[in-house]
């Protein structure tokens, strides 16, 4: 099958096109409309380096790439709006695996209202998935960036963290899965292969007010410490008030790992870190209930200085430790 | 080198974001007020499989990225506005070569207006450049598609084709270019290595009118077919009014070539063909001559029915001849 042959395929299997697009995919290029202000994020996943094709299944790395890029929309406060997407495809992937990956994708597409506007297909020696997601506001200063952060804000977090490291630690040695219920490990392990971006909530957050705002991609020691740094702030987070996600502890300590710096450590939770002003987590709360998407916590607060410090209940901070997607660690 | 120095490093070398960007790279996603529309193109080229590192050099590699994505803007008729860049990098390329690559993608961004607004780096087992590029208009309706070609409506050609060919032929068997002077082989190997998007050209021809665009990257014989296709419409191509590249015929005989068929069939010289109302030619001719670019042939007429046919003067077709990035037919 050729290059062609295969594109007209997919397509003929694309949705209806939002509002905003004119001219979907299959021209030189896809035709918008935005309006107010739009928000661009690039993110790829590549096969050995980000996931391992046979453990995740090509349903769920196509659902991956776009949720991953999605969540870097959802730390924006965006409205999710048009995808484009890069697949650089190996010699062994068929008609039949390149319709998983968008059947995948299509999934986080429709859930998410995103369309996807356009994309490109070329041989590469591993799968690799490029994604370009575009959001939208109805003006630039409705999005919500990295800087902004005041002292005396309040720290939120929406859901638990800890999950992923953990889905990675069961998937590397299974007999971790002992420790806890099948169902928690299964969650667990989706936390890892499956992530969700916080649309709704990132959205409700900005209308409550949040002031800077990230996803935690790399973790959230390392993500607070950029947020930190962007806002020109310190951090200060109370170790005791993370909310860990079910079974971190248990695997954790069967790993003969310490659950929280491995919850802190870990990347690909794929949560938001937000400042708030401190008038606004009660209206913040409410938002996210109505948003009906995850949990909001205070996990501590923005004071004048710089760096991101994560204390344990007696004061002494907690050392976080490095993070590679495949490592688990 | 970490990934976040070395980002680091790459946005302290980007010149100052364009009118349209209130948030560049370094955040969660670069933010953009658009204005009237927009459109939207990804394109991706690996080691390999559309160029060979050794033989086109880190520079000329991440020109020819950012060129070949803006081609597909220039075919919309569309003024360059964002890039976002991808980059897929081997363990063997370092800072210096990661640099190369930068400067050569700033320098087509210069000469063209576009910003680089944002990014990804990751680990990749051959060099991959993915390049998502935004174009803006007035409206949505100022683009150029590919359908919208009439009956009666005159193809017109910019520039020169069969270089980019030639530039391949030339440089898979160096032996080949004692057949032309130096100056003509060099000229013939940057049409392959170094192409030019027509940004200027596809604004003049959008403003002269053109109903229906697109830019040659596989070729004249392969994109005419698609232009014919998403119009409804045949396209009649007169191989004798053909402008071809100087030394392509030279070059063609030394490799047993047919210099015609050569090139209908290349790809890569991203060229634009585009059907305009015959009274509209006078205009586009002198609109093309003040954007001062190139230069344009009208080279055949639409018709009724489907398909696009290159006829030799006799009258009997021009078979075109498949192309592949790297075999050079």
């Amino acid at each position: 099958m050729g290059e062609f042959e295969l594109l007209a395929k997919l397509r003929a299997r694309l949705p209806q096109a939002g509002p905003r697009v004119e001219l979907g995919s299959g021209d030189d290029a896809a035709v918008t409309v935005p309006g107010g202000a739009t928000a661009t994020s690039v993110d790829a996943i590549v096969d050995g380096v980000h996931f391992r094709r046979e453990e995740s299944g090509l349903g769920a790395i196509g659902r991956k790439a776009l949720s991953t890029a999605l969540s870097d929309l959802a730390a924006m406060g965006a409205e999710a709006g048009e995808a484009y997407v890069v697949l650089g495809a190996p010699a062994d992937l068929d008609e039949e695996g390149f319709l998983a990956l968008l059947d995948g994708m299509l999934a986080v597409a429709a859930a998410t209202g995103t369309t996807l506007a356009g994309g490109d297909v070329t041989r590469a020696p591993a799968l690799t998935l490029a994604v370009t997601v575009v959001g939208h506001a109805v003006s630039a200063g409705a999005f919500v960036s990295r800087a902004g952060a005041e002292p005396g804000d309040v720290l939120v977090l929406t859901g638990e963290i800890g999950g992923a490291a953990s889905g990675r630690l069961l998937l590397d040695d299974p007999s971790l899965a002992e420790a806890v219920p099948a169902d928690t490990a299964a969650r667990l392990r989706a936390r890892q292969l499956d992530p969700t971006p916080r649309l709704r909530s990132g959205r409700a957050l900005a209308e409550a007010g949040a002031r800077a705002m990230i996803d935690l991609s790399d973790g959230l020691a390392g993500d607070a410490g950029h947020l930190a740094q962007a806002s020109g702030v310190a951090l200060e987070i109370d170790a005791g008030a993370l909310p860990l996600a079910k079974g971190v502890a248990e695997v954790a300590a069967a790993a003969g790992r310490d659950p929280l710096r491995l919850a802190v450590s870990g990347g690909e939770d794929y949560e938001l870190l937000a400042a708030l002003p401190a008038d606004r987590l009660a209206d913040a709360s409410t938002a996210i209930g109505e948003a009906a998407e995850t949990t909001l916590t205070p996990i501590g607060r923005v004071a004048a200085g710089e760096g991101a410090a994560i204390r344990l209940p007696g004061g002494e901070p907690l050392e976080a430790e490095g993070y590679d997607h495949l490592a688990g660690s």
